[in-house]
Protein backbone atom coordinates (compact mmCIF):
# COMPACT_ATOMS: atom_id res chain seq x y z
CA UNK A 1 0.00 0.00 0.00
CA UNK A 2 1.54 3.24 -0.87
CA UNK A 3 1.24 6.16 1.72
CA UNK A 4 1.19 9.45 1.05
CA UNK A 5 4.43 10.91 2.01
CA UNK A 6 4.28 14.11 4.43
CA UNK A 7 7.00 16.21 3.02
CA UNK A 8 7.03 18.54 5.63
CA UNK A 9 4.98 18.95 8.76
CA UNK A 10 1.87 20.18 8.21
CA UNK A 11 0.45 23.48 9.78
CA UNK A 12 -1.77 23.28 11.78
CA UNK A 13 -4.34 24.09 14.31
CA UNK A 14 -5.46 22.19 17.50
CA UNK A 15 -8.55 22.54 18.48
CA UNK A 16 -8.84 21.59 22.43
CA UNK A 17 -6.71 21.31 25.70
CA UNK A 18 -8.15 18.45 27.40
CA UNK A 19 -5.65 15.24 28.18
CA UNK A 20 -5.81 14.10 24.18
CA UNK A 21 -5.22 17.12 22.92
CA UNK A 22 -2.25 17.65 25.23
CA UNK A 23 -0.99 14.55 24.72
CA UNK A 24 -1.20 14.08 20.93
CA UNK A 25 -0.46 17.68 20.06
CA UNK A 26 3.63 17.88 21.47
CA UNK A 27 3.70 14.54 20.57
CA UNK A 28 3.25 15.20 16.61
CA UNK A 29 4.70 18.11 16.61
CA UNK A 30 8.00 16.39 18.23
CA UNK A 31 7.51 13.37 15.76
CA UNK A 32 8.15 16.06 13.14
CA UNK A 33 4.19 15.38 11.66
CA UNK A 34 2.74 18.66 12.54
CA UNK A 35 3.63 22.48 13.29
CA UNK A 36 1.07 23.81 15.14
CA UNK A 37 0.56 27.42 14.92
CA UNK A 38 -2.00 27.56 17.17
CA UNK A 39 -4.62 26.10 20.01
CA UNK A 40 -7.85 27.11 20.67
CA UNK A 41 -9.61 26.83 23.62
CA UNK A 42 -12.63 28.96 24.69
CA UNK A 43 -10.55 29.13 27.95
CA UNK A 44 -7.82 31.21 27.82
CA UNK A 45 -5.52 29.68 30.35
CA UNK A 46 -5.75 25.96 28.87
CA UNK A 47 -5.19 27.28 25.32
CA UNK A 48 -2.38 29.26 26.60
CA UNK A 49 -0.97 26.07 28.23
CA UNK A 50 -0.83 24.10 25.81
CA UNK A 51 0.29 26.63 23.59
CA UNK A 52 3.47 27.24 25.41
CA UNK A 53 4.09 23.40 25.59
CA UNK A 54 4.78 23.77 21.41
CA UNK A 55 7.00 25.41 19.15
CA UNK A 56 5.70 28.46 18.37
CA UNK A 57 1.99 28.20 18.94
CA UNK A 58 -0.65 30.98 19.36
CA UNK A 59 -3.41 30.49 21.99
CA UNK A 60 -6.74 31.49 20.75
CA UNK A 61 -9.69 31.60 23.06
CA UNK A 62 -12.30 33.24 20.52
CA UNK A 63 -13.40 30.88 17.08
CA UNK A 64 -13.42 33.97 14.92
CA UNK A 65 -9.77 33.96 15.67
CA UNK A 66 -8.93 30.46 14.93
CA UNK A 67 -6.85 30.65 12.23
CA UNK A 68 -7.75 30.53 8.38
CA UNK A 69 -4.51 29.41 6.41
CA UNK A 70 -4.02 26.07 7.88
CA UNK A 71 -3.55 22.77 6.24
CA UNK A 72 -4.67 20.65 9.07
CA UNK A 73 -7.36 21.09 11.75
CA UNK A 74 -7.30 18.67 14.56
CA UNK A 75 -10.33 18.67 17.03
CA UNK A 76 -9.49 16.86 20.24
CA UNK A 77 -12.79 17.42 22.86
CA UNK A 78 -15.28 14.97 24.38
CA UNK A 79 -17.07 13.04 22.29
CA UNK A 80 -20.19 14.70 23.03
CA UNK A 81 -18.56 18.37 22.18
CA UNK A 82 -17.18 17.72 18.61
CA UNK A 83 -20.72 18.64 17.05
CA UNK A 84 -21.45 21.62 18.70
CA UNK A 85 -17.38 23.05 18.64
CA UNK A 86 -17.22 22.69 15.22
CA UNK A 87 -20.44 24.90 14.32
CA UNK A 88 -18.59 27.61 16.33
CA UNK A 89 -15.55 27.62 13.93
CA UNK A 90 -14.85 29.35 10.24
CA UNK A 91 -14.64 26.34 7.53
CA UNK A 92 -11.45 26.29 5.70
CA UNK A 93 -12.43 23.95 2.52
CA UNK A 94 -8.85 23.71 1.48
CA UNK A 95 -7.98 22.05 5.12
CA UNK A 96 -8.21 18.95 5.77
CA UNK A 97 -10.29 18.51 9.12
CA UNK A 98 -10.08 15.43 11.74
CA UNK A 99 -11.12 14.73 15.23
CA UNK A 100 -10.79 11.91 18.02
CA UNK A 101 -13.61 10.54 18.90
CA UNK A 102 -14.20 6.95 18.89
CA UNK A 103 -18.14 7.80 19.11
CA UNK A 104 -18.78 10.04 16.53
CA UNK A 105 -19.29 9.98 12.99
CA UNK A 106 -16.66 11.33 10.36
CA UNK A 107 -19.21 13.40 8.39
CA UNK A 108 -19.98 15.85 11.86
CA UNK A 109 -17.31 17.70 10.46
CA UNK A 110 -18.63 18.27 6.74
CA UNK A 111 -19.79 21.74 7.15
CA UNK A 112 -16.11 22.67 7.39
CA UNK A 113 -14.66 21.37 4.83
CA UNK A 114 -15.43 18.51 2.11
CA UNK A 115 -11.90 17.04 3.28
CA UNK A 116 -12.50 15.47 7.21
CA UNK A 117 -11.85 12.37 9.04
CA UNK A 118 -11.17 10.57 11.96
CA UNK A 119 -8.04 10.68 14.24
CA UNK A 120 -8.76 7.99 16.83
CA UNK A 121 -5.55 7.47 18.98
CA UNK A 122 -7.30 4.15 21.48
CA UNK A 123 -5.94 5.20 25.15
CA UNK A 124 -6.83 6.97 27.65
CA UNK A 125 -4.84 10.09 28.49
CA UNK A 126 -4.04 11.37 31.98
CA UNK A 127 -2.08 14.76 31.98
CA UNK A 128 1.13 14.65 33.70
CA UNK A 129 1.20 10.56 33.13
CA UNK A 130 3.75 10.15 30.07
CA UNK A 131 2.56 7.77 27.94
CA UNK A 132 4.23 5.48 25.32
CA UNK A 133 2.89 7.34 21.66
CA UNK A 134 4.50 4.06 20.03
CA UNK A 135 2.51 2.21 21.78
CA UNK A 136 -0.83 3.94 21.11
CA UNK A 137 -3.20 2.37 17.71
CA UNK A 138 -4.26 5.30 15.77
CA UNK A 139 -7.58 4.65 13.85
CA UNK A 140 -8.05 6.39 10.75
CA UNK A 141 -11.08 7.48 8.46
CA UNK A 142 -11.17 9.99 5.84
CA UNK A 143 -14.36 10.83 3.02
CA UNK A 144 -10.75 10.50 0.07
CA UNK A 145 -8.21 7.82 -0.49
CA UNK A 146 -5.69 10.77 -0.54
CA UNK A 147 -6.78 12.07 2.56
CA UNK A 148 -6.95 8.50 4.73
CA UNK A 149 -3.14 8.05 3.41
CA UNK A 150 -2.26 11.52 4.29
CA UNK A 151 -3.96 11.10 7.93
CA UNK A 152 -2.48 7.67 8.12
CA UNK A 153 0.87 9.59 7.37
CA UNK A 154 0.56 11.37 10.43
CA UNK A 155 -0.04 9.14 12.33
CA UNK A 156 2.37 7.15 11.48
CA UNK A 157 5.25 9.38 12.33
CA UNK A 158 3.93 8.87 16.23
CA UNK A 159 3.49 4.61 16.34
CA UNK A 160 3.40 2.06 13.49
CA UNK A 161 0.44 0.88 15.26
CA UNK A 162 -2.16 2.88 11.82
CA UNK A 163 -5.37 1.27 11.02
CA UNK A 164 -7.96 1.80 8.51
CA UNK A 165 -11.57 1.91 10.28
CA UNK A 166 -14.85 3.34 9.49
CA UNK A 167 -16.91 4.51 11.55
CA UNK A 168 -19.37 1.39 12.17
CA UNK A 169 -15.67 -0.39 12.95
CA UNK A 170 -14.71 2.28 15.38
CA UNK A 171 -17.83 1.96 17.30
CA UNK A 172 -17.47 -1.69 17.59
CA UNK A 173 -13.60 -1.04 18.99
CA UNK A 174 -14.79 1.80 21.30
CA UNK A 175 -17.65 -0.82 22.25
CA UNK A 176 -15.08 -3.17 23.05
CA UNK A 177 -12.74 -1.13 24.71
CA UNK A 178 -15.26 -0.42 27.12
CA UNK A 179 -16.33 -3.59 27.99
CA UNK A 180 -12.56 -4.00 28.78
CA UNK A 181 -11.63 -0.90 30.68
CA UNK A 182 -14.73 1.02 32.05
CA UNK A 183 -16.91 -1.96 32.98
CA UNK A 184 -13.66 -3.94 34.17
CA UNK A 185 -12.75 -0.32 36.52
CA UNK A 186 -16.32 -0.81 37.73
CA UNK A 187 -15.82 -3.91 39.00
CA UNK A 188 -12.69 -2.92 40.45
CA UNK A 189 -14.57 -0.82 42.52
CA UNK A 190 -16.68 -3.39 43.71
CA UNK A 191 -14.14 -4.90 44.89
CA UNK A 192 -13.25 -2.11 46.58
CA UNK A 193 -16.43 -1.37 48.24
CA UNK A 194 -16.78 -5.32 49.52
CA UNK A 195 -13.06 -4.93 50.93
CA UNK A 196 -13.62 -2.03 52.88
CA UNK A 197 -17.21 -2.93 53.90
CA UNK A 198 -16.74 -6.51 54.78
CA UNK A 199 -13.20 -7.05 55.79
CA UNK A 200 -11.45 -3.40 56.89
CA UNK A 201 -8.94 -3.74 53.66
CA UNK A 202 -9.36 -2.35 50.62
CA UNK A 203 -8.58 -3.09 46.87
CA UNK A 204 -4.48 -2.78 47.72
CA UNK A 205 -4.62 -6.29 49.16
CA UNK A 206 -5.71 -7.15 45.61
CA UNK A 207 -3.29 -5.50 43.77
CA UNK A 208 -0.67 -8.32 43.12
CA UNK A 209 -3.57 -10.42 42.08
CA UNK A 210 -5.02 -7.39 39.74
CA UNK A 211 -1.26 -7.31 38.14
CA UNK A 212 -0.66 -10.84 37.57
CA UNK A 213 -3.95 -11.27 36.15
CA UNK A 214 -3.19 -8.76 33.61
CA UNK A 215 -0.25 -10.02 32.93
CA UNK A 216 -2.00 -13.36 32.01
CA UNK A 217 -4.42 -11.76 29.89
CA UNK A 218 -1.80 -9.51 27.94
CA UNK A 219 0.16 -12.68 27.07
CA UNK A 220 -2.50 -15.21 26.42
CA UNK A 221 -6.26 -15.08 25.20
CA UNK A 222 -8.24 -14.13 28.14
CA UNK A 223 -10.55 -17.21 27.01
CA UNK A 224 -8.17 -19.85 27.75
CA UNK A 225 -7.48 -18.21 30.91
CA UNK A 226 -9.99 -17.99 32.69
CA UNK A 227 -10.05 -19.54 36.31
CA UNK A 228 -12.33 -19.15 39.56
CA UNK A 229 -15.82 -20.75 40.59
CA UNK A 230 -17.70 -19.97 37.62
CA UNK A 231 -15.48 -21.40 35.06
CA UNK A 232 -15.01 -24.64 37.16
CA UNK A 233 -18.79 -25.11 37.63
CA UNK A 234 -18.28 -24.68 41.31
CA UNK A 235 -22.00 -23.79 41.93
CA UNK A 236 -21.63 -23.77 45.56
CA UNK A 237 -19.19 -21.30 46.01
CA UNK A 238 -21.02 -19.15 43.73
CA UNK A 239 -23.79 -19.26 45.64
CA UNK A 240 -22.19 -19.00 49.41
CA UNK A 241 -20.67 -15.58 48.00
CA UNK A 242 -23.66 -14.51 46.69
CA UNK A 243 -25.25 -15.29 50.04
CA UNK A 244 -22.89 -12.85 51.79
CA UNK A 245 -23.38 -9.87 49.33
CA UNK A 246 -25.76 -7.28 49.72
CA UNK A 247 -28.45 -7.69 46.74
CA UNK A 248 -27.02 -5.37 44.16
CA UNK A 249 -23.60 -7.35 44.03
CA UNK A 250 -25.54 -10.60 44.70
CA UNK A 251 -27.78 -10.11 41.86
CA UNK A 252 -24.23 -9.15 39.54
CA UNK A 253 -22.47 -12.10 41.22
CA UNK A 254 -25.02 -14.00 40.19
CA UNK A 255 -25.13 -13.03 36.57
CA UNK A 256 -21.77 -12.63 35.94
CA UNK A 257 -21.30 -16.20 36.87
CA UNK A 258 -24.08 -17.30 34.82
CA UNK A 259 -22.31 -15.78 31.81
CA UNK A 260 -19.08 -17.71 32.72
CA UNK A 261 -20.56 -20.82 33.09
CA UNK A 262 -22.66 -20.59 29.79
CA UNK A 263 -19.43 -19.19 28.19
CA UNK A 264 -17.29 -22.14 29.33
CA UNK A 265 -19.71 -25.06 28.56
CA UNK A 266 -20.13 -24.06 24.97
CA UNK B 1 0.08 -8.07 69.16
CA UNK B 2 2.96 -10.05 70.80
CA UNK B 3 3.42 -13.26 68.32
CA UNK B 4 5.04 -16.35 68.90
CA UNK B 5 8.59 -16.53 67.29
CA UNK B 6 10.25 -19.33 65.12
CA UNK B 7 12.84 -20.18 67.24
CA UNK B 8 14.07 -23.53 63.92
CA UNK B 9 12.20 -23.99 60.52
CA UNK B 10 8.65 -26.35 61.31
CA UNK B 11 9.16 -30.02 59.60
CA UNK B 12 6.64 -29.77 57.18
CA UNK B 13 4.53 -32.31 54.80
CA UNK B 14 3.19 -30.41 51.65
CA UNK B 15 0.23 -32.01 50.67
CA UNK B 16 -0.37 -31.18 46.60
CA UNK B 17 1.96 -30.28 43.84
CA UNK B 18 -0.35 -27.81 41.83
CA UNK B 19 0.98 -24.37 41.86
CA UNK B 20 -0.16 -22.77 44.90
CA UNK B 21 2.27 -26.18 46.69
CA UNK B 22 5.14 -25.01 44.19
CA UNK B 23 5.19 -21.40 44.53
CA UNK B 24 4.55 -21.63 48.66
CA UNK B 25 6.57 -24.60 49.64
CA UNK B 26 10.20 -23.62 47.60
CA UNK B 27 8.95 -19.58 49.42
CA UNK B 28 8.48 -21.00 52.34
CA UNK B 29 11.46 -23.21 52.91
CA UNK B 30 13.82 -20.28 51.49
CA UNK B 31 12.64 -18.01 53.91
CA UNK B 32 13.60 -20.18 56.88
CA UNK B 33 10.03 -20.57 57.88
CA UNK B 34 9.40 -24.58 57.49
CA UNK B 35 11.59 -27.61 56.36
CA UNK B 36 9.89 -29.60 54.26
CA UNK B 37 10.36 -33.11 54.86
CA UNK B 38 8.04 -34.76 52.02
CA UNK B 39 5.54 -34.03 49.56
CA UNK B 40 2.80 -35.95 48.82
CA UNK B 41 0.23 -35.83 45.34
CA UNK B 42 -1.34 -39.08 44.34
CA UNK B 43 0.23 -38.42 41.06
CA UNK B 44 4.52 -39.55 41.43
CA UNK B 45 5.62 -37.43 39.10
CA UNK B 46 4.16 -34.58 40.43
CA UNK B 47 5.40 -35.55 44.02
CA UNK B 48 9.20 -36.14 42.97
CA UNK B 49 9.17 -33.01 40.97
CA UNK B 50 7.85 -30.57 43.15
CA UNK B 51 10.12 -32.60 45.76
CA UNK B 52 13.22 -31.99 43.87
CA UNK B 53 13.12 -28.70 43.70
CA UNK B 54 13.12 -28.33 48.13
CA UNK B 55 16.28 -29.21 49.92
CA UNK B 56 15.64 -33.04 51.45
CA UNK B 57 12.27 -33.93 50.87
CA UNK B 58 10.56 -37.30 49.94
CA UNK B 59 8.04 -38.25 47.46
CA UNK B 60 5.33 -39.86 48.83
CA UNK B 61 1.47 -40.67 46.85
CA UNK B 62 0.78 -43.26 48.46
CA UNK B 63 -1.08 -41.39 51.52
CA UNK B 64 -0.07 -44.05 54.14
CA UNK B 65 2.96 -43.30 53.68
CA UNK B 66 2.82 -39.48 54.70
CA UNK B 67 5.10 -38.96 57.33
CA UNK B 68 3.62 -39.33 60.54
CA UNK B 69 6.21 -37.18 62.72
CA UNK B 70 5.42 -33.86 60.99
CA UNK B 71 4.78 -30.64 62.98
CA UNK B 72 3.02 -28.79 60.32
CA UNK B 73 0.67 -30.75 57.12
CA UNK B 74 -0.32 -27.73 54.48
CA UNK B 75 -3.10 -28.92 52.29
CA UNK B 76 -2.41 -26.99 49.08
CA UNK B 77 -5.11 -28.42 46.98
CA UNK B 78 -8.14 -26.68 44.66
CA UNK B 79 -10.64 -25.95 46.90
CA UNK B 80 -12.97 -28.56 46.11
CA UNK B 81 -10.73 -31.25 47.16
CA UNK B 82 -9.41 -30.27 50.28
CA UNK B 83 -11.71 -32.12 51.84
CA UNK B 84 -11.46 -35.20 50.18
CA UNK B 85 -7.87 -35.27 50.01
CA UNK B 86 -7.97 -34.66 53.93
CA UNK B 87 -10.02 -37.70 54.40
CA UNK B 88 -7.04 -40.17 53.34
CA UNK B 89 -4.62 -38.73 55.22
CA UNK B 90 -3.20 -40.07 58.86
CA UNK B 91 -4.40 -37.87 61.61
CA UNK B 92 -1.57 -36.08 63.54
CA UNK B 93 -2.93 -34.72 66.82
CA UNK B 94 0.12 -33.47 67.66
CA UNK B 95 0.92 -31.33 64.41
CA UNK B 96 -1.18 -28.36 63.29
CA UNK B 97 -2.63 -28.49 59.80
CA UNK B 98 -3.79 -25.98 57.33
CA UNK B 99 -5.39 -25.61 54.26
CA UNK B 100 -4.53 -22.62 51.88
CA UNK B 101 -8.52 -22.57 50.50
CA UNK B 102 -9.94 -19.15 50.32
CA UNK B 103 -13.22 -21.08 50.20
CA UNK B 104 -13.42 -23.60 52.41
CA UNK B 105 -13.74 -23.46 56.24
CA UNK B 106 -11.12 -24.27 58.97
CA UNK B 107 -12.85 -27.16 60.39
CA UNK B 108 -12.65 -29.60 57.30
CA UNK B 109 -9.09 -30.09 58.24
CA UNK B 110 -10.69 -30.99 62.34
CA UNK B 111 -10.90 -35.16 62.26
CA UNK B 112 -7.03 -35.17 61.54
CA UNK B 113 -5.98 -32.74 64.74
CA UNK B 114 -7.44 -30.45 67.26
CA UNK B 115 -5.24 -27.88 66.09
CA UNK B 116 -6.33 -26.68 62.50
CA UNK B 117 -6.27 -23.77 60.31
CA UNK B 118 -6.58 -22.09 57.26
CA UNK B 119 -3.28 -20.24 55.38
CA UNK B 120 -4.95 -18.25 52.22
CA UNK B 121 -2.34 -16.65 49.93
CA UNK B 122 -4.42 -14.28 48.48
CA UNK B 123 -2.53 -14.31 44.62
CA UNK B 124 -3.17 -16.57 41.09
CA UNK B 125 0.38 -18.67 41.31
CA UNK B 126 1.22 -20.13 37.55
CA UNK B 127 4.42 -22.09 37.57
CA UNK B 128 6.94 -21.06 35.84
CA UNK B 129 6.43 -17.41 36.44
CA UNK B 130 7.97 -15.97 39.36
CA UNK B 131 5.93 -14.21 41.95
CA UNK B 132 7.04 -11.72 44.00
CA UNK B 133 6.01 -13.02 47.34
CA UNK B 134 6.76 -10.15 49.76
CA UNK B 135 3.85 -8.43 47.77
CA UNK B 136 1.67 -11.50 48.57
CA UNK B 137 -1.38 -10.78 51.57
CA UNK B 138 -1.53 -13.85 53.03
CA UNK B 139 -4.67 -14.43 55.71
CA UNK B 140 -4.64 -16.33 58.59
CA UNK B 141 -7.08 -18.51 61.00
CA UNK B 142 -6.42 -20.93 63.42
CA UNK B 143 -9.06 -22.10 66.40
CA UNK B 144 -6.76 -21.03 68.68
CA UNK B 145 -4.27 -17.82 69.70
CA UNK B 146 -1.41 -19.97 69.80
CA UNK B 147 -1.68 -21.39 66.30
CA UNK B 148 -3.10 -18.32 65.19
CA UNK B 149 0.42 -16.56 66.44
CA UNK B 150 2.23 -19.56 65.07
CA UNK B 151 0.83 -19.49 61.14
CA UNK B 152 0.95 -15.77 61.21
CA UNK B 153 5.22 -16.04 62.49
CA UNK B 154 5.37 -18.72 59.54
CA UNK B 155 3.49 -16.31 57.07
CA UNK B 156 5.39 -13.38 58.29
CA UNK B 157 8.83 -14.97 57.09
CA UNK B 158 7.85 -14.48 53.80
CA UNK B 159 6.02 -11.48 53.44
CA UNK B 160 5.10 -8.31 55.48
CA UNK B 161 1.29 -8.81 54.50
CA UNK B 162 -0.17 -10.69 56.68
CA UNK B 163 -3.81 -10.57 57.95
CA UNK B 164 -6.48 -12.53 60.58
CA UNK B 165 -9.65 -13.48 58.59
CA UNK B 166 -11.99 -15.72 59.90
CA UNK B 167 -13.93 -18.05 57.36
CA UNK B 168 -16.43 -15.32 57.08
CA UNK B 169 -14.46 -12.99 56.40
CA UNK B 170 -11.82 -15.00 53.79
CA UNK B 171 -14.40 -15.64 51.80
CA UNK B 172 -16.00 -12.27 51.41
CA UNK B 173 -12.44 -11.58 50.14
CA UNK B 174 -12.66 -14.34 47.96
CA UNK B 175 -15.80 -12.70 46.61
CA UNK B 176 -14.05 -9.63 45.75
CA UNK B 177 -11.30 -11.36 44.44
CA UNK B 178 -13.81 -12.77 41.66
CA UNK B 179 -15.05 -9.07 40.94
CA UNK B 180 -11.71 -8.01 40.55
CA UNK B 181 -9.71 -10.97 38.90
CA UNK B 182 -12.17 -13.51 37.34
CA UNK B 183 -15.10 -11.36 36.43
CA UNK B 184 -12.42 -8.98 35.15
CA UNK B 185 -11.10 -11.39 32.24
CA UNK B 186 -14.01 -12.62 31.09
CA UNK B 187 -14.89 -8.89 30.13
CA UNK B 188 -11.19 -8.93 28.05
CA UNK B 189 -12.60 -12.65 26.90
CA UNK B 190 -15.41 -11.07 25.35
CA UNK B 191 -13.48 -7.49 24.40
CA UNK B 192 -11.44 -10.24 22.57
CA UNK B 193 -14.60 -11.46 20.66
CA UNK B 194 -16.09 -8.29 19.62
CA UNK B 195 -12.80 -7.35 17.92
CA UNK B 196 -12.01 -10.30 16.41
CA UNK B 197 -15.20 -10.78 15.04
CA UNK B 198 -15.88 -6.80 14.14
CA UNK B 199 -12.83 -5.43 13.16
CA UNK B 200 -10.32 -7.76 12.24
CA UNK B 201 -7.89 -7.30 14.95
CA UNK B 202 -7.77 -8.53 18.65
CA UNK B 203 -7.50 -7.34 22.62
CA UNK B 204 -3.54 -6.66 21.95
CA UNK B 205 -5.20 -3.22 20.02
CA UNK B 206 -6.02 -2.83 23.83
CA UNK B 207 -3.18 -3.60 25.64
CA UNK B 208 -1.83 0.37 25.63
CA UNK B 209 -5.74 0.70 27.41
CA UNK B 210 -5.20 -2.12 29.80
CA UNK B 211 -2.27 -1.32 31.45
CA UNK B 212 -3.13 2.20 31.22
CA UNK B 213 -6.68 1.47 33.00
CA UNK B 214 -5.11 -0.68 35.69
CA UNK B 215 -2.29 1.54 36.21
CA UNK B 216 -4.83 4.65 37.17
CA UNK B 217 -6.52 1.71 39.47
CA UNK B 218 -3.38 1.27 41.57
CA UNK B 219 -2.94 4.69 42.42
CA UNK B 220 -6.41 5.79 42.51
CA UNK B 221 -9.67 4.51 43.83
CA UNK B 222 -11.51 2.80 41.08
CA UNK B 223 -14.59 4.43 42.01
CA UNK B 224 -13.26 7.79 41.66
CA UNK B 225 -11.15 7.65 38.01
CA UNK B 226 -14.20 5.70 36.78
CA UNK B 227 -14.76 7.01 32.75
CA UNK B 228 -16.86 5.59 29.71
CA UNK B 229 -20.10 6.89 28.07
CA UNK B 230 -22.14 5.37 31.16
CA UNK B 231 -20.14 7.51 34.14
CA UNK B 232 -20.68 10.89 31.70
CA UNK B 233 -24.09 9.54 31.35
CA UNK B 234 -24.25 9.53 27.61
CA UNK B 235 -27.50 7.14 27.11
CA UNK B 236 -26.96 7.90 23.27
CA UNK B 237 -23.71 6.27 22.82
CA UNK B 238 -24.46 3.40 24.93
CA UNK B 239 -27.21 2.81 22.66
CA UNK B 240 -25.60 2.82 19.45
CA UNK B 241 -23.28 0.28 20.89
CA UNK B 242 -26.01 -1.76 21.90
CA UNK B 243 -27.26 -1.62 18.87
CA UNK B 244 -24.04 -3.18 17.39
CA UNK B 245 -23.42 -6.22 19.28
CA UNK B 246 -25.40 -9.08 19.04
CA UNK B 247 -28.03 -9.84 21.81
CA UNK B 248 -26.02 -11.70 24.29
CA UNK B 249 -23.35 -8.64 24.44
CA UNK B 250 -25.62 -6.24 24.19
CA UNK B 251 -27.55 -7.30 26.99
CA UNK B 252 -24.52 -7.39 29.07
CA UNK B 253 -23.38 -4.08 27.78
CA UNK B 254 -26.83 -2.35 28.31
CA UNK B 255 -26.71 -4.33 32.24
CA UNK B 256 -22.86 -3.19 33.09
CA UNK B 257 -23.69 0.42 31.99
CA UNK B 258 -27.18 0.87 33.72
CA UNK B 259 -24.90 -0.29 37.37
CA UNK B 260 -22.26 2.61 36.30
CA UNK B 261 -24.85 4.80 35.86
CA UNK B 262 -27.00 4.22 39.31
CA UNK B 263 -23.44 3.80 40.84
CA UNK B 264 -22.27 7.22 40.00
CA UNK B 265 -25.90 9.02 40.61
CA UNK B 266 -25.91 7.93 44.33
Amino acid sequence: MEQQRLTAPLRTVIIGSGNVASTIAPALEKAGAIDVVAVYSPTPDHASALAGELRHAVAVSDPANVPANAEFYLIAVKDDAVQSVASTLPPNPDAIWAHTSGGVDASALSPLSGRYGVFYPLQTFTKGVTTEMSEVPVFIEANSKADTDLLKAIASKMTPKVYEADSDTRCRMHAAAVFACNFTNHLWAIADDILRRETGTDLSVLHPLLKETLRKALSCRPAEVQTGPAARGDRGIIEKHASLLPQEEADLYRLLSEKILTYHSR
